[in-house]
């Protein structure tokens, strides 16, 4: 019984590993989809569509191995509210790892005609961005929902941004019809750094609960063995 | 032994059932959405709003649901699939509600100006959206691949459809700079839309993955068998 315990333990910190690995590398994806807006490197964005394949074989591998535990190890309570969670967030990753593909293909775009504006506010939205992404995935593996707590507040701080440079390009729109393209691209990335900073609050949201729904639950229990 | 499985199936019908009434409720709440700016109903919009509370007690209703299932029936393979597969599955719906509200918002402020143009292809972008919602839990349920690959399917006609009205925005916006506000609300709820048909769509890939898979599996357990 005690070498199956330890074994099951060190699967859960296998798919630790594994979890914490895809958010690496969703949130360096995330950072070459800007990166290649912001210094006009459309090869750098290519690189971005070969992640994708890499992030979606991941997002399988991890999927598997969560069923595999609720199968043979038939985990209860905690460990059972962990995996399932786990399932839910390779998800979450992947779609992210999508949005940072449809930035990309929008940097391609928007490298090809003269820059409309400096990039100041959308790299500031991608490092807040990327910072949700890290955290989220730190507060998810080690239980800790008052880090998860600062990923939601980073959240406003991206809404901020976005309606901040929304603004801005519509100005651009209505003062030069020849700007309109450009600005809706710009918008569009925008939108899709904003999807991002959401799935990350979502699972912030999860984590939130699942926490506090355990602290609840160990009164409860203390309570009724006093 | 067999009294328990009685219980197990019955259980599992009644997940089915939650899980088409959540399907049924995102649909109401994606056409009031969608009506309420095609009729110049904010009050219909308002509906959206108080959907969403009963959205999410569904949510966490039937999660809670699966997560009892897991822990006490321990199921295998096929049912342990389907099981993790609806903890997904409501996480999505319950992001298509969020989309509606998003469509609800935007409605009543451009309710509030001129109508830019007539809703032609808006609300035709709804009636497949909606189509794919209510198909896609169907075939989720029913183990339908058949029906899946049609949602699939369906995703590129809503792609398309975005694109034209995309594109006849941009000409409203570059002909005259005083529409450039409305037809922004106008984009986003397309693209509102289209994230409901995207999380459509990717439930229905996860539905042709897991039907398929079983298939494989399914021939391969018989060849072994031979």
């Amino acid at each position: 019984m005690m070498a199956t315990e330890t074994h099951f333990h060190k699967e859960l910190e296998e798919l630790k590993e594994n979890l914490l690995r895809m958010a690496a590398m969703v949130e360096e994806d995330i950072r070459d989809s800007v990166q290649s807006l912001v210094k006009r490197d459309s090869e750098l964005a290519q690189k971005t569509f070969e992640f994708e394949d890499r992030i979606n074989k991941l997002e399988i591998a991890i999927e598997d191995m969560c069923l595999k535990l609720l199968a043979l190890r038939q985990p209860m309570a905690k460990d059972l509210r962990f995996i399932t969670s786990a399932m839910k967030i390779v998800t979450d990753l992947e779609r992210m790892g999508d949005q940072a593909v449809n930035i990309a293909e929008r940097a391609i775009s928007l490298n090809q005609e003269p820059q409309l504006k400096p990039y100041i506010d959308i790299p500031k939205m991608a490092e807040i961005t990327q910072s949700m992404v890290k955290d989220v995935l730190d507060a998810f593996v080690n239980h800790d929902s008052k880090l998860a707590r600062s990923v939601c507040e980073r959240d406003d701080m991206v809404d901020g941004l976005n309606d901040q440079v929304f603004r801005e390009l519509l100005i651009y729109m209505m003062s030069d019809p020849k700007t309109i393209t450009r600005a809706v691209h710009l918008m569009i990335v925008c939108r899709c750094l904003e999807r991002v900073a959401d799935h990350a609050t979502n699972i912030a949201e999860d984590v939130i609960f699942m926490v506090d729904a355990l602290v609840i639950k160990h009164h409860a229990d203390a309570k009724k063995g006093e």
